[in-house]
């Protein structure tokens, strides 16, 4: 059964929360999932995962550092080689009004250089997730997940 | 006697060179001076301190994400409204041929979020800093401790 | 108000739940209160505090290596003297069946050095903290709430 | 060619020229080496490597928490089995006078707990490490080298 990571950083619960929606429309879909705090996340994690989630507040028009540090952590040519074309997605929580673009795109543009095949247009909130941004992330993991079963149906390995 | 508080991160030893030299020039002009790895550095030495210079690689175009971490943290209400319109500079290495402007305006960015006033453009060094870079990086240290004399003057408290 | 900062780590939930818990106890008595994960807690949150609670997992026999490296970073001088004789105590969530002793007194070793001043025994929970331990936390709140009052009618400064 | 990783954590550059000692051992017996900070040592750096040495600080009587979290962070199943009887040796530099043994303890307690085995006593430096010191760092990489030999010999895979 393939398998999904959702990684991502929170401190107040609100990309908690739409980590934990994202989730939810990948299992929908039948993958064994798996959501997990970025500060403990590790490269094997990454390498053994089908697709990846990534989620993260905006703190200065970026993805918060703890999820920057991250990413130069796995930055090695035998993860990259390893990650090259596995699908993904991005999400943001923010806590101002007209913010969170620029931290999302911080993030694709990171799914880029790791070689990851963007599965759909990732989800902005603003503050708290209402139940119309929590079906946005479920529909986001759902989209993760059908991005997975035509990859193997294309016959690509793993 | 005023106090520069030389922050950086560094893995292969690059950006520390430079963060010794910007320490060596601020010395020059009689002023106490601290250098310390962003790992360890707290709100109360910056807080404490009467002007700051941050050093990073450039990683994705980007500063390091542990330095963005330390950023991040520090996004309090008292902290900024301490640090603001101390003088500060920021330094950046990078292992291309190009790049690292965006880096430095990343870093250049967020002293303007914390309310610091530029002192002097910031330097970039291709790899391992030669003599000419050590050279530019003292000259930043100088006009570093020269804002902060300037400051004092004009009779700006602390 | 006497203001009381709750520390914590935690990857499932686990002790975050304590955190809340022993949160509720302190504002029960009047205190301000914060909750803060560990990783964004900065030196200025633990100087301005009047009381502290740190709460961890046990990983190893020990508390979780993110809240000894925030103790690792506050060892200085001019925190150390600020910290002396404020009262503090500590929690700890353990997966285990008999751990968490180790780990509980990796915390209150950590509150000696620092030379905080223990105001009640600390609690330890296996797993998810049920009903039983909620309660507990709650009366380590109340505790650590009370420790502040007696230390303001002794005269202490802040 | 066997792959020695050596970990380390550093502030003063003391532990970081212990590792440096370490190193030049290893490579002395032919064996590929990479020196590492710990702050981006991934899981994938741990398996492919051979044999490990880990180089910490002693702060409070323990290893830095930053070395700490590293482990914390590596408890995975498959890390551990990857990991079970491949040779380690740990190094330990400290401030203090008779201090730092607890320190290597807790290091080489931890390599205990992921299966790993000791090839040798570990070193300890007080401050700065003379040539003394050095050579026994160098020394100790040595031992690791053979430990890895042997393994080898013995008709262990990889």
């Amino acid at each position: 059964m393939p398998k999904a990571l959702i990684i991502y950083y929170s401190r107040t619960g609100n990309t908690e929360s739409m980590a934990k929606a994202v989730a939810e429309g990948v299992k929908s879909k039948g993958l064994s999932t798996r959501v997990k705090r970025v500060d403990y996340t590790t490269a094997y994690d990454l390498m053994s995962a089908d697709a990846i989630a990534f989620g993260s507040p905006c703190y200065f028009g970026y993805m918060a550092g703890t999820m920057k540090e991250f990413f130069d952590r796995m930055l090695q040519g035998t993860i990259l080689k390893n990650l090259e074309r596995k699908p993904a997605v991005a999400f943001v929580s923010n806590g101002e009004r007209d913010g969170g673009k620029d931290a999302l795109l911080s993030i694709e543009n990171m799914m880029a250089y790791f070689l990851l095949q963007k599965a759909a247009d990732g989800v902005i909130s603003r503050g708290k997730p209402g139940s119309v941004k929590i079906e946005e992330c479920k529909k986001l993991g759902v989209a993760l997940a059908q991005a997975v079963k035509q990859r193997k149906v294309k016959g690509h390995k793993k």
